[in-house]
């Protein structure tokens, strides 16, 4: 089928590649020509309106673009510009009750929309999308086709038992989650987990490589090959996954990570989660931890901390550590 | 080769079962007899002199027992049995510094000690095992044909890149991670992990079913089909894990998990995981959390938070909580 | 001066007498004619049309509501009412971003609004209230003589050194804290604070009592005293505190505290700060884990919970935990 | 009564001077004969043998030593030089497990140990210590003349209601907490209480200076007189304390802190008390927190967080923050 994409950036233009691939029919926009050029076997669109012209109705067109403004911006500009059946599909990481909002405006017109969260990275390409989406029903089922090109497939990922009966697609990599808002949801959730599991790693191996301190009692010492580590976890162990085949991945290229600064940022989507969980009063203090976690490495200390000094240096006279001790 | 195991419970009856498919010669010990008539093709010991009189010098034993007392009992009955040469393989999850000491404690009697972080639980004798090994090289590489056969071997798991020049045993799923104590200690960080992944997927599950809570605004509200999110994520997101295979298992067969309590036993790795990473002045705030989640997890309301109530009570005459307020 | 109070609950009735002991002049009127009739020495106001034509131009209304909806409309309806030149105070537990909208509208108009963090509890009558004001400064500086009647006035806490220069209200227990919203955030943080020395405390405890846990090796157990805990802290030690204070009171009438189930209610100051902290990504573990003690008090097991012991059970044949362990 | 004094730094010099003011004759004996000669007015000691030789049977001998290797090794040689009937009391920072050791090997020479946890910190020469005392009764009974001249006494702080019938000595600020190691216990845990506190404030402040910062929308920011809002605390609000009056001093000397880098050291018994929680199954989360929060505090940026780097860089290709972002 035909479908329109805003944003030819690196993930906007790898979908657009994916569908082609596929056989579909793609009309491409970006604020920069040389990216709508670079599409090269797309149809290209010089503005939002050349776009909404290029395509037949009724229209679909992904945006895939930053959260926030940009995004916005572009939705609102189509929301005056398309009709009655046509559909806007939002494929960046937006606030799912921006989505929410988002879709009872778009409703009033006529139009449809639909969030679809999407993961994959820059694996996507060749790996397909794990895509989780949020829309009304038959506007879903009508996307199936750009959805089941998109997504990963069965593959070789083993089935898991007492599935027979439910819903195929999610075999496939793809998900219709619930009503608008509800594919960025569950995207959103997918990411604060990702937090979780990145930190857990993370603090594993800042364990093991904090064994071989000087500091510690000679006897109680190890100097243990971390990429060795990452390897034989990856092989038959219970935490084995994705983020340790890249751990791992890493590690074999740099063992010691010198390159990296550990100033680590974040997307917005864990902010969420965690205000979310607070929303819903369900505790998740392993995301929040993994979330504080990535505030605290962008900066040098704190004032907090440094209210902590100045508290000790009242209450005990303490002076201030170097920095040095362990 | 030969070798003796104590202990038939379901680990080591199936480590024996793996080691006997291979070809080795495996002489089994258990304090319940019925537990040795069970591993047929073995033979049978009937006490720790038995097992130690059938093997041919030099001897090597594997213990798989739970941790604690009973572990540290029979090592240290088998310290008094066996002669200079022989080596006893510490299978099960034992604290590292009781390997430290009990490696040299052996050493004196010139016994070699040599500890297995195992890894695979009820898969490991279809999938193999994956091993983390403590011990002095040239016992570890006489061991060498038994760890082969317990562990998983390469099979299809891709190639990590740039590993050409590293040791290829860890592709086979084993590796010797340095000193006695090594093993147990790289098992010990891979359990708490194993905490962190686990909870950080327990809360996001959590977030995901608590929006379908009816305290939210209706229009904010999602009923998410849990099963579906964990397979969608199973295939080409970045959260796949073999802990997501399992929990796409788990709600595939209980949706709703009703026959669980929700009472989270640990088992001791992930306290010494806490407290190595306390002794390194290393944070593990994510490791820490699913600690304490557990512990939560199996009580009712602690006397903490009862304090919390009356605190609240005095300075602001505030009224408990019937437990319903979200 | 003269001032019409809206909300006449133990908080805004309280507030009212302190002000007519200190000969200021109180309007007062809430929903409930029974609780307007109860603040006797007060005129009483029927309805909010009643109250703004019972005080002569400039008006000062302070609304002292449960926060949320009822504050919202009370305001809201205020704003219809009152002329250029009134001012209408905030003084309950409002969100200092609706503060900031609330100001910005009722500007328009020409009405001032000062909100007014206000901490004290059911002591407050007595003691005085210590107050955080956010708000234009003439505006503040007019409402001067309310403050200083509410505030706890200097007494016989010491004086800080340094303070030479300073604002002299501060000491007197009432600050100028900044624009409309300002008042109202610094007391969200100071509610945030006190969820965490609160837990602070209750973690504390809860670690004294659990030392008495027979499944302890006997030697290292201890039975302790906790009210005598309480009272030793209060007298030179580096944890007293006035909340410390309310520990001891709690504890000497009741050391098991058998009476409270443990549930605690958060009243959502604790989960705006958590909210502000990552809006600003400002780490703030304490404050967070805190909350999340109180969310998590709240209910039985989590489906979170359920779906760990779910997961033990799939890798390692598990089963649940009777909940009995430590 | 007569006490020897082993260890005459800050605290031990202060011990002395405020028990001879009392009345008490105190014999000092520090490794330094500068140290022993700046405590004037007391006797001085050559070594411990000296020290022994010149008190008076049974003799108590108050050790006031760094905690770790020093104490350990001169209570040691006490043991030795003592007789039946002698008295070790150890007023550092002991691990209450090496009191309960120490105790139960100094008991077999008929001598007696008592720990007490004392704090006070810099201001207790004037204000009196708060003590934590482990020990038998008779012997805790014996010295209580020692106890009773370091405490604060009763002074002016407010009477706790229904303690009338509760042991008169915690009123004047010391405790007979229970067996050997109970004192440095209680103490311990009182150390974990103080981290917490001190990170629930130093969060605190934290979001507030947060709140200046540029990266918020405009309309959201407040620049707030974080003195003045330590100082407004002080005065009626729920968050009053001790350590808050010193949080106002520290910020009334230096608003922005400047002088400080923020490393923050811990002293060994917030490890400790996170330790004996999870040796008890007590989540204590805050406590943990607030511990990490220091750990962290005193390194650049940490293995794991390059390893966070890493991972984002392999998922995404994420180029790392210059730490700029908030």
């Amino acid at each position: 089928m035909q479908i329109g994409i805003v944003g030819l950036g690196r993930m906007g233009a790898n979908i657009g590649r994916r569908l082609m691939r596929a056989g579909h029919q793609v009309v491409g926009y970006d604020a920069s020509p040389q990216a709508v050029a670079a599409l090269e076997e797309a149809s290209g669109a010089a503005s939002l309106e050349d776009l909404v012209a290029k395509l037949a109705a009724p229209r679909a067109i992904w945006v895939m673009l930053p959260s926030g403004h940009i995004t916005e911006e572009s939705i609102s500009t189509l929301g005056g510009l398309l009709s009655k059946g046509d559909i806007v599909i939002d494929g960046g990481n937006t606030f799912f009750k921006d989505d929410i909002r988002r879709a009872a405006a778009l409703k009033e017109k006529g139009i449809a929309y639909v969030d679809v969260g999407t993961s994959g990275g820059v694996w996507g390409l060749e790996r397909g999308y794990c895509m989780m989406i949020g829309g009304d029903k038959p506007v879903v089922d009508h996307l199936d086709p750009i959805f089941k090109a998109l997504a990963p497939g069965a593959g070789d990922i083993g089935k898991t038992p007492n599935r027979e009966s439910a819903d195929p697609r999610v075999i496939e990599g793809y998900m219709h989650a619930g009503p608008p808002g509800a594919g960025h949801f569950v995207k959103m959730v997918h990411n604060g987990i990702e937090y979780g599991l990145m930190q857990a790693y993370a603090e594993g191996f800042d364990i093991i490589q904090g064994r071989a301190s000087d500091r510690l009692p000679e006897e109680e010492r190890f100097d243990i090959n971390l990429a060795d580590v990452a390897e034989v976890w990856r092989r038959g162990s219970v935490v084995a996954s994705w983020l340790l085949d890249l751990t791992a991945i890493a590690l074999a290229k740099s063992p010691k990570l010198e390159e990296f600064s550990g100033k680590v940022d974040d997307s917005g989507e864990g902010r969420w989660t965690v205000n979310a969980a607070v929303d819903e009063a369900v505790a998740a203090p392993v995301i929040t931890a993994a979330l504080f976690a990535r505030f605290r490495s962008r900066i040098g200390n704190s004032f907090g901390e440094k209210l902590l000094s100045a508290m000790r240096k009242e209450f005990g006279g303490h002076v201030e550590s170097q920095g040095a001790k362990k």
